[in-house]
């Protein structure tokens, strides 16, 4: 594997490659969220980032690693949404083509604004079809270069920038982080993300969520090799449903974890409740999950400084509205 | 009047007293809106301060202001729920009383955290009684100081300091602002705004965003003398309903405003739903009301540098998800 020494330089370049370009988004924090669970929270808000997620950076960085020659013909990308999104805008900022596989079930919202950014999207069936295989043949049909939602390093680097600028953040407010929750998918923002806080906070605990149903990250940690979640699991977290982690950001995250939890999807709801209520921010529902993991107690806060990623808003207005009626 | 000279250093003052205390909000931007716009738009997003709303600000520059032996008796005010709010928290900060009187048409949620923070409520018929004399009661019967929720040089000097921010944060973008739009209710923001925007940028347009039906101040600057909206006026952005400019906050917004547009409904509506989908932020009618302008195209943002102020975020559950379903 890739010594984590090396990736920390990698994110560091990376977070090079992004000044001026991505946002920085704020490190908020709630007095009634930290009177709630008993320690002091700082939550960083990557829903403001450009494309309503923090998919924008690895994307970026991904792109701007690729050799112009490399570029020439466009990319190809698989993703249930954000990644897409964030792949179609800095296609964009790059001047050239992207064509984006999506599951066809993806929030409507997504997929549109992915077309919006000039992205060609092919639609699949999530539980029939394989998406790397539909991306194979675009590759050879387009000669474009792929850009994997998760198992490539310089889209982990990319993400890992969101550990950095926490990590930063919390140094400008005379802080530094017992502990850090991070939503987990295929694991590469996690892996990113783990790399800069270990590197710059070696007693940290990093703390993963993912979806009821969809953890396999969480059972392959407590096996010790990679696990795929079961046929028929379903949850709203659309943005958090990689059915297995990634061969390299698993590499990295067994190694980096702490542990993990697993959050039923009513209590992300709650926590998009409390988000609208209190933190006055749009969150979806894989972006709000982490926040669910220390409102519902999973994961205590007690005593301690704690960062949670909030990793993006892109959720359907007709979503949003059952949320708020307590219908979901 | 209060030299404006005068006014500036009671903001900084403000400022001095606010640090630490009052969430330094963050400035973002949108490259959709700046493209739809034609123009580069930097909005201060306020309802991400305490309680949701820049409110906090004034009314705990206005409490510290009060002598030990003044606030010893609590504080009476009255408001629509924002100042309500920011006045309970500031007197629990204080640790003393809060009786605010407030319409009881006034949102549910606004009405329910100003409770949570340990004020008691009166009720009133907003269109029938009449507030100050139920606050001027109330006063006689505590012996608490009163704090208005505009007229009041503390006030305004406190929410003064969301336009000090704004100057500074773009400062450190190495830009300055051609204009700036303010929602306007009873002038108070708008003239604390004004006052440090117009010291630190002197040719800088000043424009107020009011709903319509309660132009007040629209019409008060074009008669040069302060008008009453007239009865039976209805909007949706409950914080901007005071019936007339406040004297204080008049006099120092008739010498350095540039002019004002009147916002109907819908468009506000539109830019919430727009905060929603591009910003990813909630924001109350009161607070979406200057974006509303620059989105309506009543007030240009083409090639200028704009900055507008997101006042609020407290807005009903139902209210939002009717704005979301496009209802409202």
């Amino acid at each position: 594997m890739l010594d984590t020494p090396d990736l920390s330089e990698l994110i560091e370049d990376a977070a090079r490659r992004l000044a001026g370009r991505a946002v920085q988004t704020p490190l908020l924090s709630s007095s009634l969220l930290n009177q709630r669970v008993g320690g002091e929270v700082f939550l960083k808000a990557e829903n403001l980032q450009h494309i309503g997620a923090f998919k924008f950076r690895g994307a970026y960085v991904a792109l701007s690693r690729l050799s112009p020659e490399e570029r020439s013909n466009g990319v190809v990308a698989w993703s249930s949404g954000n990644h897409a999104q964030g792949v179609a805008a800095a296609a964009r900022l790059f001047g050239i083509s992207a064509t984006i596989v999506m599951p066809h079930d993806a929030p409507m919202s997504k997929r549109q604004r992915t077309e919006a950014l000039g992205a060609r999207v092919v639609a699949y069936d999530r539980y029939s079809e394989n998406r790397e295989d539909i991306a194979a043949a675009l590759i050879g049909e387009t000669g474009g270069a792929a850009i994997p939602p998760y198992d490539h390093i310089d889209v982990i680097s990319g993400q890992g920038t969101v550990g950095l600028e926490i990590s930063r953040q919390l140094e400008t407010l005379k802080t530094s982080p017992d502990q850090i929750v991070v939503p987990c998918g295929g694991g590469g923002r996690t892996a990113g993300i783990a790399t800069a806080i270990r590197h710059r906070h070696p007693s940290a605990r990093i703390i993963i969520a993912e979806p009821q149903g969809f953890e396999d990250t969480c059972r392959s940690l407590t096996l010790g090799e990679r696990q795929t979640v079961q046929d028929g699991a379903r949850s709203m977290c659309d943005a958090l449903q990689a059915p297995t982690p990634g061969a390299i950001t698993f590499d990295i995250n067994r190694q980096l974890l702490s542990g993990g939890v697993a959050v039923p999807d009513a209590d992300v709801a709650d926590a998009m409740r409390f988000a609208f209520e209190h933190l006055k921010l749009v969150l979806e529902p894989g972006g709000a999950i982490a926040l669910a993991a220390i409102l519902n107690g999973s994961i205590s806060a007690k005593g301690m400084t704690t960062a949670v990623v909030l990793t993006g808003g892109n959720v359907d207005p007709d979503l949003f509205s059952d949320v708020l009626k307590g219908v979901v």
